[in-house]
């Protein structure tokens, strides 16, 4: 019978096969990890925890699950403009299957060879599936954007598109391919995240729903102007949902983009364009901050879009 | 209706009522923590996850499971001798109650407190209780003790007593409370694992039960010699348990303890004990450690016990 050690042992031989990184002085296998800091860089943490029926349904592949466990950490490492470097792995499993954990594995290490993400530690418990990432990275002190910092005439900006991962998640297995990767498996805008550093007044990950996360940004003084025309939209998700309501609808209540939402003083517009641009990342400018409180959406005809459904909490249900 | 957000909210007003820690430059709130680690340490990480029916039972109180997800935790960082500067939470609910998360925090943060450890982030999801925690601590690059280093001739000891949590949990509510006090609020040997860190030429922390986490310091290529005579037990458990055969079990199989297991060379043993004295520590020296591979217990008649439970996998149940 496979046991949890086994389990263990299978982690340990999978990470000892990926590239070493010169600054773990004591990887995975002990009681905690041992990890040189580069100096003058602060630090950068998070967790974040995908559930069973809340993050992902019970049929997906477990390498769709181990890529998007690190994804959705990815992001938010993203959306502070830092730099992933270390990660530790909590997985809580219904039985102690290997051949789930080296698929589950094949997800998770390719996005972090992919981001330079090192796994040093992890735990594996026996329950109701859950499976928990944490992320360290590192941001030079002065270059740190946070959820604060936005002021009345910034820019408000999106990157890639959006909707699709919300589509996708209404559609089922209807949906298009292109789309239920946007769902399954996110890319998260890490150089996007490290190029905005310097020019974002205030950013956050598009988790919960792009009305959701921009509160955040406003934080209940502000307010934002949003010009729904400008809304960034995938091919797929025109043909699939031709509503433009529902659309609108999917790309302002919908969650699990994980694309980078910001703001900008206007007079760095074009600066950051270029920065993206150079990147191969599209950039769609999509509103500007109020000093009214509240959010307006603007359809194309100019007449207003009352969004009746402001985000996700996960309690709630979708 | 209470909400994901609402519990987010109590999270950040406790935390905000704490000991401030003017190295953190971002604490909870934001997509993540952002920390100015102290020049020259290195950093310690781990993660550990509490489930309910395997590691706690349904009715524990929420003081009790916010003291234990903390102390498993530095109970790990202990074991490196390191110190604890950082906490992540990731809590996933089967219900949104301010008054649960009220009451775990009571037991987190009053631990977080009197061990100097700063609760910087956290993530709240819907689903199967599941109770993880993340640390960050430092310690001197020169300083740190891993699974590693034991050679023949070691002694081998252990700090405070052993058996008391195992015994709890075997005897459910018909325990003694000192030893139901054990198996839920254990005290982790943060002090007494800073000590060690220099004289110690292996160490870890006593969580799956004896005999398995002595194996992780042994690792298949050395052996030990055991006085069971020498184990060190509460008045509680010797009354609880007469015999002494049950007792050994408990000892040397069962998990729970959180104390510090660790190997020295033997001119240090002098050194070790004083150190842990002047802390109030108890330490009994209960073996050595021998080339020849395989745990031996000794009986104080001089006899051989074969321990048939050597320890504890979370899928084979306890």
């Amino acid at each position: 019978m496979t046991t949890e050690f086994d389990l263990i042992e299978l982690l340990k031989a999978r990470v000892a096969a990926t590239r070493p990184d010169p600054a773990e002085l004591i990887g995975i296998g002990d009681d905690a990890a041992v990890l040189q800091p580069e100096a003058g860089m602060a630090l950068v943490t998070t967790t974040d925890t995908l559930v069973v029926g809340r993050h992902f349904e019970a049929d997906w592949s477990a390498v769709d699950l181990g890529h998007l466990a690190l994804a959705v950490n990815l992001s938010d490492i993203a959306a502070m403009g830092a730099t992933p470097r270390w990660a530790l792995l909590s997985l809580t499993l219904p039985e102690a299957s290997k051949s789930w954990l080296e698929a589950f594995l094949d997800g998770f290490l390719a996005l972090a060879d992919a981001s330079a993400t090192r796994l040093v530690g992890g735990n594996i418990a026996a329950g109701p599936l859950n499976l928990g990432v944490n992320l360290i990275g590192q941001v030079h002190p002065g270059c740190v954007v946070t959820r604060s910092g936005a002021r009345p005439g910034d820019a408000i900006l999106v990157t890639g598109v959006l909707g699709d991962a919300a589509a996708a998640l209404a559609l089922g297995d209807h949906a298009p391919l292109p789309m239920l990767q946007r769902l399954r498996r996110p890319s998260p805008r890490l150089e996007a995240g490290a190029a905005l550093a310097s020019m974002a007044s205030s950013m956050i990950d598009v988790s919960d729903g792009f009305i959701a996360d921009l509160g955040h940004l406003l934080d209940g003084d502000l307010g934002a102007e949003l010009d729904l025309a400008a809304f960034p939209t995938s091919a797929s998700l025109a043909e699939s949902v031709p509503d433009e309501i529902e659309r609108w609808q999917l790309q302002l209540g919908g969650g699990g983009d994980y694309e980078l939402l910001f703001t900008l003083r206007p007079e760095r517009l074009e600066a950051s364009r270029q920065a993206l641009d150079a990147l191969g990342v599209r950039v769609s400018l999509v509103g500007r901050v109020t000093e009214r409180p509240g959010i307006v959406c603007r359809k194309p005809q100019g007449d207003i879009l009352t969004a009746d459904r402001y985000g996700w909490d996960h309690f709630a249900g979708r």
